[in-house]
C-alpha cells in the first residue's frame, strides 16, 4: 500500500451520539488505522446526534475500505457514506465552458448572435486574417489525443483519456489563461488521425497532441505541422525535452560544468526521449548516447527507421555498444525516460565527477534516489514528492501563450531553447542547489517569463502572422 | 439604410470643452444626424475638458461615420475614437473554457491532473459508461458546421462562420447550463465532414449539426446518427421544425382550428423545409403541400431523389400542381422558409378563412407583415422587430437538455413532438393572442419545460443508456 495521500482521500459522513469522547474515539480508531485525518467538519447537529464530514488521507480503496470499517466499529459512531474525492471532484467534468458576457436581453442578442454576428462572420470572409482577432481562435487550444499512450497507463482509448485532457484544459487556463479544449479523438489509423486533427483547425489557435505512442506522434506531428499555420505542439516530446534542458543548465550551474562538455545518456527512445536528444543536440550538449531496450543506439546496429534512424546518424559518434548501464562509464548525465530499474546506483558510480541523474519514470523512477545518496551531485525525478520534479506544466502553458500572443505559426526548436532558459532563470542564484534546481510548478512568473520569451523569439525568427491590420 | 439599431451601435470618445451647453449641441448634433443614442457615460473630467463615451444606434457603418463627422463639427467637441459595439464585443471571441476548481496547490494538481487522475481514467477504461459520470461528455455538446449555409450568407466556410457557432455556444449554457463548443470543420466531402465529426464523439454528450447546405445536411445527420450514441440534431432542420410546429399548435388556438383539418403550404424544400413537412405529418396535420423553386411537389412531378423523393411520396396525395400562390387558394396554412417576395397579400387572399401565415426568410420574409393587415389572422416571422418570431432558441437549449438529463441516445420524433408541446404550452390562455403565439425568447421558463418534456419522453420510448450503476 502506498503512503496515505490526497489522491487517494475520502470523506467519511458520520453520525455521532452527542456525548463528549465520541469524536476523539473516532480519530483515534481512524488513526490506528493508518489513516491521516485532513479535517473534520460539522454538517449538522441536534440534541442526540452531530453529523460531521471527516476528510481522510488513505494509501489506496482497500485501505479506505477498512478505515470506513474501523469508525464503523466505535461505539455511538454510524457511518452513513463514503465519498472518494478525486471521484467527487471529476463528477460532470472539471471544466465548463461559458459567455464571457450575459445573454440576457433582445440587445444581447442581437449584438452577439443575429442579426449583429453576421457582420463579423462577413468581415471573416472577407478578411480571413480577421478570425485571430474576432474569434475564440485568438486565445484556443485543443488537447488532442488517439488515447494510445496515456499517462502511464499505456492504450486506454480516447474516452478513458478525457478526464486527463481535461485536467489539461484546466491547467492551461489556470497558468497562462489559454481557452483550452479537449479532444479525443477515435481514429482507427494514422492517417485518420491526422485528417481529423487537420479537420479541426478553424476554432483552434494551437494543438497541443497529447498521449500518442510514438511512433505516430511523430509522424502526426509532422504532418500537421506542415499542413497548418497554427503551431502544433506533441507536449509528450517537446515539453519533457525542455523542461529537461532547463533542469540541466541549472544542474551544470550547480556542478560547474559546461553543456558542451558533458558526456549524456538517455535511457528511452520514445517521443521523450527522440525530443530530449533533439533538443540537447541544439542546445550544443558535447556528446549525447540514447540506448532503446537493445542497449545503446549507433550507426549500424540495425537498419533503422524513422527517428532512430536519426538517432543512429546524429548521435553516439563513436558507435559505443551495450546496455543503458555500460554506456554511463564515465559519462555526466544520465537520463531516463524509459521505465524502473533500467540501472542501478553501481552503475551510476562508474560515471565521471559529480554524476547528474534525471530518472523520470513515472511512478518508479529507473534508479532510486535514496540509492543515489552520496554518490550522485544532483538527482531530478518526474514525482512530487522528491525534490527536483520535471513537470512539463513549466513548459506548455507558457510556451503556447507566447505563440499565441505572437501570432506565431509553428513551435521552432528556437522557441523550444528559450523557453528552456526561461524557466532555469527563474532559479536564482540564491536559490540555486543540487535539490533545486527546477523551479516550482506553482511557481506564478514561470509561464508569463516563458511566454514572454517565446514571443520574442517568434517574432525574431519571424515565424509569425502577417500583422493584422485594421 | 435600414433603422437605426443595436447590432450597427458604436461608442464615440469625445472630448469636450467644460463649458455649458457643449453637450447640448453635441447631443442635438447627433439626433439631427440620425443617430439614436443610447447612453451618455463620464470617462475623465478636468477644469479644462470632459471626455465622455456616447453611444449611438446608427443604420450602416456608412452612417455611423456621418454622426461621427456630425459630432466632429460641433464647436467644442473632439471625436478622439470610434469604436464598433458588435466588433468590440467580439474581440478575443465570446466564450471562454474555465476549470470549475482552481489549482492552487500540490494538493489540487494532484487530484485533478495527476496521479489522481489516473485512477478516474482506468475506472473509465474499465466500465465505458463512467466517461458519462465523471467527464464533461455528462453536459457537453457540440456545435458543428461546415460553413456552407451560414445565416443568410451561404458558404462562408467554417473560419468565418466561428462567431456564429460561439453564440450558439453562449447560447446553450445561457438558456440550458449546457458546455458547448464551436467546431467548424474543413472538409472537402460529405464523407470527410461525417469521418471528422464522428471521430470527436468522444468528449462530447451530444452533436448539435449547424449552418450545413442541403442535401448534405440530410446525409451528414443520417450517418451521424447510425453511427454514434449520442443525439445527432441539425438544428437548422428540426429546430425550425419544433418551434414551427409550437407557434402552429397555438395559432390553431387562436383560430379555433384542428391541425387534422389544416391544409399547409409550405414554401421551401430545403433544411427546413423539410423537416417542417416531416414533423407536421408527424403531428397529424391534414394536407401538407410542399413547394420547392418548380412549384408543388407532387409524385411523378419529376424523378426525385433524396429528400424530396420522401416528400413527393408522402404530401400533396391530391398531386396540386402550380406556383406557391397557386397552391395557397383555399388553403388554412402559409409557412414560408424560402427567399423575400415568394407570395404576395393577393395570395394571402385566396387562401380559406383565417389564414395564418409564417414568413420565416430572415431578413426580408415571404411577403411583408404589414400587407397582411386585415387579410390574414395570425402572422409571424422570424424577425425580433414584428410579433410572434419563431426562434430556434426556444427549442434546441432544452432539447438537449433534456436528452442529456435523459442519457438519450437520439433525439426522436417523439421528442421533438412533446417538445412543440411545452413550448406551446407556455403561452396562457390570458396571453394567447393573434400577436402571441409563441413565447418570447427570454422566457426563461420554455427552456425547463421543454428538457422536462423532452427527458420524460426519452425515458418512456426507452432511447436512453442504461444506466450507470456504481
Amino acid at each position: 500500500m502506498a503512503t496515505p495521500n490526497v489522491s487517494h482521500s475520502v470523506t467519511l459522513r458520520v453520525e455521532l451520539t452527542n456525548q463528549p469522547g465520541t469524536l476523539g474515539r473516532l480519530t483515534t480508531a481512524i488513526g490506528e488505522a493508518g489513516g491521516n485525518i485532513l479535517g473534520v467538519d460539522l454538517v449538522e447537529v441536534d440534541a442526540a446526534t452531530i453529523v460531521r464530514d471527516i476528510t481522510v488521507l488513505s494509501g489506496d480503496p482497500e485501505h479506505a475500505e477498512r478505515i470506513r470499517e474501523a469508525a464503523e466499529g466505535v461505539p455511538g459512531v454510524h457511518v452513513r457514506s463514503l465519498v472518494d474525492r478525486v471521484f467527487r471532484l471529476h463528477a460532470g467534468g472539471k471544466i465548463e465552458v461559458r459567455g464571457k458576457t450575459p445573454i440576457q436581453n433582445r440587445d444581447d442578442l442581437s449584438m452577439a448572435y443575429t442579426p449583429g454576428v453576421a457582420r463579423v462572420s462577413l468581415a471573416i470572409a472577407q478578411r480571413p486574417s480577421l478570425v485571430h482577432r474576432y474569434t475564440i481562435k485568438s486565445n484556443s487550444v485543443a488537447v488532442v489525443t488517439d488515447g494510445t499512450a496515456v499517462l502511464g497507463l499505456g492504450a486506454i482509448g480516447p474516452h478513458a483519456s478525457l478526464p486527463v485532457m481535461e485536467g489539461k484544459a484546466q491547467l492551461f487556463k489556470e497558468f497562462a489563461g489559454i481557452d483550452a479544449f479537449p479532444v479525443p479523438i477515435t481514429a482507427p489509423t494514422t492517417e485518420a488521425l491526422i485528417e481529423a486533427i487537420a479537420a479541426l483547425e478553424p476554432a483552434f489557435g494551437g494543438i497541443n497532441l497529447e498521449d500518442i505512442a510514438a511512433p505516430r506522434c511523430f509522424e502526426v506531428e509532422a504532418a500537421l505541422t506542415s499542413r497548418l499555420d497554427i503551431p502544433v505542439f506533441h507536449d509528450d516530446q517537446h515539453g519533457t525535452a525542455v523542461v529537461v534542458l532547463a533542469a540541466l543548465r541549472n544542474a551544470c550551474r550547480v556542478v560547474d560544468k559546461k553543456l558542451e562538455e558533458l558526456t549524456v545518456v538517455i535511457a528511452g527512445a520514445g517521443a521523450a526521449g527522440v525530443a530530449t536528444a533533439k533538443i540537447l543536440d541544439h542546445a550544443g550538449v558535447g556528446r549525447i548516447i540514447v540506448a532503446d531496450r537493445r542497449g545503446a543506439i549507433f550507426s549500424g546496429r540495425e537498419e533503422f527507421t524513422g527517428e532512430k534512424a536519426w538517432l543512429a546518424e546524429h548521435t553516439n559518434p563513436e558507435r559505443r555498444m551495450g546496455s543503458v548501464g555500460e554506456a554511463l562509464a564515465g559519462a555526466d548525465v544520465f537520463i531516463g525516460v524509459s521505465g524502473p530499474g533500467v540501472i542501478t546506483a553501481e552503475d551510476v558510480r562508474t560515471m565521471g565527477t559529480n554524476p547528474i541523474v534525471f530518472a523520470l519514470a513515472n511512478p518508479d523512477p529507473e534508479v532510486s534516489p535514496e540509492s543515489l545518496e552520496g554518490i550522485a551531485a544532483v538527482v531530478a525525478t518526474g514525482r512530487s514528492d522528491y525534490p527536483n520534479q520535471i513537470n512539463n506544466v513549466l513548459c506548455f502553458p507558457g510556451i503556447f501563450r507566447g505563440a499565441l500572443d505572437a501570432h506565431a505559426m509553428v513551435i521552432t526548436e528556437g522557441m523550444k531553447l528559450v523557453a528552456a532558459e526561461a524557466i532555469a532563470a527563474q532559479v536564482t542564484d540564491d536559490e540555486l542547489s543540487p535539490s533545486t534546481i527546477i523551479p516550482s510548478v506553482f511557481n506564478r512568473s514561470v509561464a508569463p517569463a516563458v511566454a514572454e520569451a517565446v514571443m520574442r523569439e517568434a517574432i525574431r525568427e519571424g515565424v509569425v502572422r502577417h500583422a493584422i491590420d485594421d
